[in-house]
């Protein structure tokens, strides 16, 4: 199918957003029409600019306020109607957007509403235009998308169709299982957004917090699926009004729009792509380190029990290891600042084929730069910068390190990485939860909101089916400023233990101090015996527990290298939660030792917690 | 009244935040829960830093889901309370706020909420503390002040009142009319806040969106006057979630409070301040330049009609003149940078009168550094830094200034100051609206929101009643990043004229060009004669309407300096707006231009309009 994509979806001056869109390969626009008010191109410039890109404008948007009104309002509204197709004309575009009216000058009269719209449609036909009339969930008399498609029926006119736009459906009640039986040709344009639920005026929703297809909660395949069973076969395109992409930059964002309709239609099955095939576990985390945070990263992996038991062949990167737990250092940076995760690598079943996924979704992967004799690693790119490598079990990327004959005591019990804990850029939190779910075929579990002391954040669970890899992604609701800085979140890997008490024991690394209140309000929250909460506080444990009784034992260490934190955990019970209630405490923790530490060589870089 | 604010209110640890309360003035604080719980202060701690500082604790929040349970969690739940009775004997605390429950496990019976309030009761008066129970606007069964009050009547215990919180009771649509006749003594606290009409879940409107009283749209002064009607005599407290505040520098935020409490009070009459003077108009502008802007800005004044007409006495600074309009640039700038508005001065009809309010609220004046035989002039310095001085008409601070010989031809026409633009830093824009109300006595008029090319825009009109004396607030409605940098959004001053037709043809500096295709729009919504827009595009004047049939015409020059440009206004029949709607369509030519002339001196820092 054609894809398409509003100018409002995206940032920038026309310029910007045309040529964001072809970039990342789309077929059409829809043409806001304020963003041609402003622009100093002409209709038949931006035509002519349009199609040097290979875009075709699919949709002039919106004509607001027309029908069912008396005949003065009438005339001047058909004046104001040819003026704009004179516009369409110059644009060469055929469809123009007719939304149900919200003025008060309209009036409560399905007959007055088809009437004058065909005599709108009258027109637009001579010129061989076309009116998609669409309903908007906050229309003053037409508001459901039946509503709208009665009007178009007592209309029946060749040049009026319906426009259906997923938002202004699935934000009613009404259900949008009739769509399917509209007649045949009748749907004149589909447009397509996804929307967290949210409890709040319609037109606040529709108008700051639409989100592309897969990133929000509406059941848009289903959606799709009804609009293509009435014989839809125009563009699938996006219209997402969201505070957020109106200011990122247009390209990533054009990029971001493309995934979504990628893996819409992998849904949908009207594109296949390679299955995302299952993920086994984590292979190995790479931190990026210079000279102040590599000695400190080195101690902080000792204190862990980590051994380094391979040196790179041809760089300065060092692979440390325990059990199934394994960390690289690598050296080879550019520019010095905090410690952070330049590359995680995950275990696939079919690497070559989660590749290829990657590429069809717009994510194409990069081979690692390497000397003759080394592995082939082929990585992705997040949406943060971070390398992903996809890297199958018995893969031999190890031997491209030559051991050091370290050897892990085992002592303080890690097994395996639960999770990796990925602070995102503000731009591109949704960007990154829609990366990880269409590319790696990972779930979104929950997303949950809590105070920090710098303001609230915004976290969200991801996994793969099995568990076997586990992402969090955080970002500050609002971007932070000068009074608390969004220089550098901190980063962590959480690794499993199957007795935290003996872990806890067996650490050798500076402890993050718990306050005592916490724990009395431990006791207090969930009538744990004294005994316990003693063995809790002792080794700085916090603790969690969810309505099903399963539990959370887990705890954090200190910032090491100005950016980076590790966390060890027990899950009893299956508990799948993050333990976010206790992150507020730890950051609170975390900044305390920061300011009662000496001075960090990072200065105002160093993490926020 | 004794004052107080929740530590919730702002930003930081418990340390940052109690310090910055008692700097601001406040007499108490309400201690939120959490934030104990991630302090390393033991609660005795935390008693003796308050007690240092001057500061009282007067309210432990909250206490949640205790009421209308079962036997089994009803012990629970005592228990639970116990312990933290222990920690607020700890604090020297002897009220604690228990929020209606929010919990599937309670029960809709009044009588049963009601006995075991009074067994809690019990416990809490046998050691000297009371319980203030609040109803929560979502609380399961009980969410408004009067259900709260039934209940609190049913227990009849001496040790139970309530707490009433304005956003709870005015959030509903339940009339607040009835507190006046609460039984005195029986209302134990008072929470204070303010916010905007917004049409959401009542949860999410509550956690993100309370303001400083004098913020919003609640009618603060009666709410509080029902309650002192009923015999209450405790602090004014405030209790205000906000996702800005939250992580802004709590020092500034606590001023901000205090000021919204201090003009509460002389609203209701506890605490008397000077009454605002009327203002009478604009006494100058004050630019910062150096010497890349200073030129290009003595170039644009020129060009505007404005003749170099003083030279101050001892400063390298100027002041230029055209009727009453009245520019002065300040070349004796510290920090080079793009030029910027660093004082305004407005006529008051008492200037000492307008000092000492401006004191009372937190905003001392500071005396401007002058030399022997200069004229005084008091300043006080609003939220973005800004100076503003308050002068009498008849002051004679222009003897500072040798007069050049220079005299303006008045052939542009310029008449007066119609108004400043002012963008404010993102973390202050509410502080703002509060200073200059509160301070100058401004109103404010309207807050509208807009789309330009980098993100969504927020700005607020003020005025003093005669419209002498105006403001627009400009804002990003989020704070931008990376791909639209916030470094200097554009500041503007707006000239009256009595013929916009005639000053744009005696101009003699750069135009800003106005897309065709806004014309085209224009002529189409507005139905305007074709002569007349051929004159407003000829000269790029733009047009507003109102609903009443009043005009705006308007034109804006480039940004010049890097940060500033001018505007042009002729109101026709009363128009009392900011030709909002306009603003996009600016803010796209002023970019275009920047892209399409010269490089700039000052790079990055340039002005994103």
């Amino acid at each position: 199918m054609r894809r398409s994509i509003a100018t409002v979806c995206i940032s920038g001056t026309l310029d910007d957003k045309l040529t964001a869109a072809a970039a990342a390969g789309f077929d059409g626009i829809e043409l806001f029409e304020n963003d041609l008010v402003v622009s100093p191109w002409s209709p038949s410039e931006v035509r002519s600019r349009c199609a040097d890109l290979g875009l075709s404008i699919d949709l002039y948007q919106p004509f607001r306020d027309f029908e069912a009104v008396g005949p003065s309002l009438l005339r001047r509204n058909l004046d104001r109607a040819a003026r704009k197709f004179d516009v369409m004309a110059s644009l060469g575009v055929d469809t123009v957007l007719v939304c149900s009216s919200v003025s008060p000058d309209s009036v409560d009269d399905d007959e007055l509403a088809a009437s004058q719209l065909a005599a709108l449609a009258d027109r637009a036909g001579e010129r061989g235009m076309r009116i998609a009339y669409e309903a908007l969930a906050w229309g003053r008399h037409v508001s459901t998308w039946d509503h709208s498609w009665r009007i178009v029926q007592l209309a029946d006119h060749p040049a009026l169709g319906l426009c259906l736009d997923s938002f202004h459906v699935l934000s009613r009640e009404v259900s949008p299982d009739g769509i399917a039986g509209i007649t045949p040709g009748k749907i004149f344009f589909l447009q397509l957004a996804d929307a967290p639920h949210l409890r709040m005026d319609v037109l606040q929703w529709s108008r700051h917090h639409r989100l592309f297809p897969g990133q929000g909660a509406f059941d848009l395949p289903r959606f799709v699926e009804l609009v293509l069973a009435a014989g839809y076969d125009g563009p699938l395109s996006l219209e997402v009004f969201n505070d957020v992409f109106r200011q990122a930059d247009p390209a990533r964002t054009a990029v971001d729009a493309m995934r979504s309709l990628t893996a819409l239609e992998d849904r949908l099955g009207s594109r296949r792509l390679p299955p995302a095939p299952d993920l086994t576990g984590h292979a190995f985390t790479e931190f990026a380190v210079d000279g102040h945070s590599g000695p400190e990263l080195r101690s902080a992996l000792r204190g862990l029990g980590f051994a380094h038991t391979g040196q790179h062949r041809t760089k300065p990167v060092e692979l440390w290891e325990q059990a199934a737990c394994r960390i690289v250092l690598n050296s080879a940076v550019t520019h010095p600042g905090p410690a952070m995760i330049s590359a995680f690598a995950v275990t696939s079943s079919d690497p070559l084929r989660s590749l290829a996924r990657a590429e069809a979704l717009s994510a194409p992967a990069h081979p690692n730069v390497r000397e003759p004799g080394e592995a082939e690693l082929a990585a992705i790119t997040a949406p943060d910068g971070t390398s992903v490598f996809v890297t199958h079990p018995g893969d031999d990327w190890r031997s491209d390190f030559l051991p050091t004959g370290g050897t892990a005591s085992g002592d303080a019990g890690l097994l395996t990485v639960d999770h990796l804990g990925l602070a995102q850029p503000f731009d591109h939190f949704d960007e990154a939860g829609l990366f990880y779910q269409s590319v790696l075929g990972l779930e979104h579990l929950a997303t949950e909101e809590y105070a920090a002391p710098y303001g609230l954040m915004r976290s969200r669970a991801m996994s793969n089916p099995s568990r076997a890899v586990r992402l969090a992604l955080t970002v500050a609701v609002l971007r932070r400023g000068e009074w608390a800085p969004a220089v550098a979140d901190p980063q962590h890997v959480a690794f499993t233990t199957a007795d935290i008490v003996a872990t806890a024991a067996a650490l050798t690394l500076p402890k993050l101090r718990i306050p005592d209140n916490y724990y009395d309000d431990l006791a207090a929250r969930f009538a744990l015996p004294d005994d316990f909460i003693t063995t809790l506080s002792r080794h700085g444990i916090l603790y969690d527990r969810d309505p099903s009784g399963s539990e959370l034992l887990h705890l954090y260490t200190p910032v090491f290298g100005g950016r980076v934190f590790f966390e060890i955990i027990e899950r009893r019970h299956g508990y799948d939660r993050s333990g976010e209630p206790n992150a507020p405490v730890r950051m609170a923790a975390q900044r305390h030792r920061r300011l009662t530490t000496s001075n960090h060589p990072y200065g105002t870089s160093q993490a926020v917690p």
